[in-house]
């Protein structure tokens, strides 16, 4: 049974409480919040701190708090030699103190409080400065997830930068679609077959096998007409710069 | 049984073929092709033809080809008074030569030759000049797919516009995010979990709750730290525009 503590109460930290608690070859040790209600729900009153001095030497101590509040965070833990690792995209392994041994634990996915996940299919990429630590880290996340992949902090970094682009962009466009369903009276619910299929197609299609619409085909005329039609300027910049993107696309082939 | 006959052999001919084929509701009279070869797989070579005059009376006649040759066709086509439709998204009805009864039969699905669709899913947007003749595109709908929307020429052009946000661009942006992934010795399958739910959550979650990611929460640190990681200008100049667009629709609110 591996010894966990989580530290921190957002999105991250509660849906891996949540995984934790689900499984039998974890122990969920403590939960540090600030907040002892946002997890008051998840975890029994006696294993919520709210003081750093209770920390208790575990296997792996999982810091799930904002990208700015990790090193500060770590640097807090009273704690020396512990293996500490942070769910981070886009923070390096080494912003984590020296004083313990530093690992990162980082599920690849888009969580929101309102919505359950199902963490077998989540990749969780995993860093750490010792191999013994490595080894650790992903029976751990073994115990929850079906895929874990090996990604330093360079890698992480980058795929951090993709996932903006694969769903924090993304969804912003889902929101666009809405936008003018809502303005010319159409249902939303029209759009989201094609959402679902656009983002199942690519599970057997590379993204430019997949790729349809005016853009590609080059066809200028449609491009103008939908030009015309859009009048809220956002809409019309953001069309036009991934018009040409997947134009200028085509052409590199 | 209605009697159908589709011109054209292209993506969504093909597709709307396969699907009429499969339903006892429909008899695919003729298919009118200029390349047979394209269609003589799916349709009993007797059944293709390639010269207008051929042309049988029917319930109705599909016109599945590119919007610039919708006009053309509709004018080629011999008969009067006929049911003919087209599957455009951006043509408006009266595109179609006014000899005949006009109508619109537009599936709202993004269509690759090489994916099989599941064509119950795909909501099918209809108009026709005749009352009784959207009875008979209905019954045509419902014969392969379990939602049809009553949708006009305006609403259609809107819905074209949404469909170009959320599936061409939205494929775009799964493409920079593989190119990112090759860019830095990655596995695109890492980002597929993510894509995918990303999809999901928007069944359950409007678009506007299901926001994440340094944009919507106003995160300057992050949102730098990737401007400089990329190097890309097109990858860069699309990340900025986007960033953008979140936080002002964030203020909006």
């Amino acid at each position: 049974m591996i010894r966990v503590t989580i530290i921190g109460s957002g999105n991250v930290a509660q849906h891996l409480i949540q995984a934790f608690s689900k499984t039998a070859a974890v122990e969920l040790v403590q939960v540090f919040s600030r907040q002892p209600k946002a997890v008051s729900d998840l975890v029994p009153a006696a294993k919520i701190i709210s003081d750093f001095s209770k920390l208790q030497t575990v296997d792996a101590i999982i810091i799930a708090v904002t990208d700015n509040a990790i090193a500060e965070v770590s640097n807090q833990i009273p704690l020396e030699h512990q293996l500490v690792a942070h769910t981070s995209g886009s923070v390096a392994m080494e912003g984590l103190s020296a004083k313990n041994r530093r690992g990162v634990f980082y599920p690849l996915q888009t969580f929101s409080k309102s919505k359950a996940v199902d963490f077998k299919v989540i990749p969780i990429c995993l860093e750490t400065e010792e191999a013994t630590d490595f080894k650790m880290l992903e029976t751990l996340a073994e115990s929850i997830s079906n895929v874990s992949y090996k990604v330093n902090s360079e890698q992480r970094k980058a795929l951090h930068v993709a996932a903006v682009f694969v769903s924090n962009f993304v969804n912003h466009l889902y929101q666009m679609g809405q936008d003018i369903c809502t303005e010319n009276k159409l249902d939303f619910e029209i759009l989201k077959p094609l959402i679902q299929e656009t983002a199942h197609k690519i599970l057997t299609l590379s993204p430019k096998e997949a790729q349809t619409g005016p853009a590609k085909r080059q066809d200028t005329e449609t491009i103008n007409a939908h030009l015309s039609f859009l009048t809220d300027e956002h809409q019309k910049e953001i069309y036009k710069l991934l018009t040409k993107s997947i134009i200028d696309n085509g052409k590199k082939l």
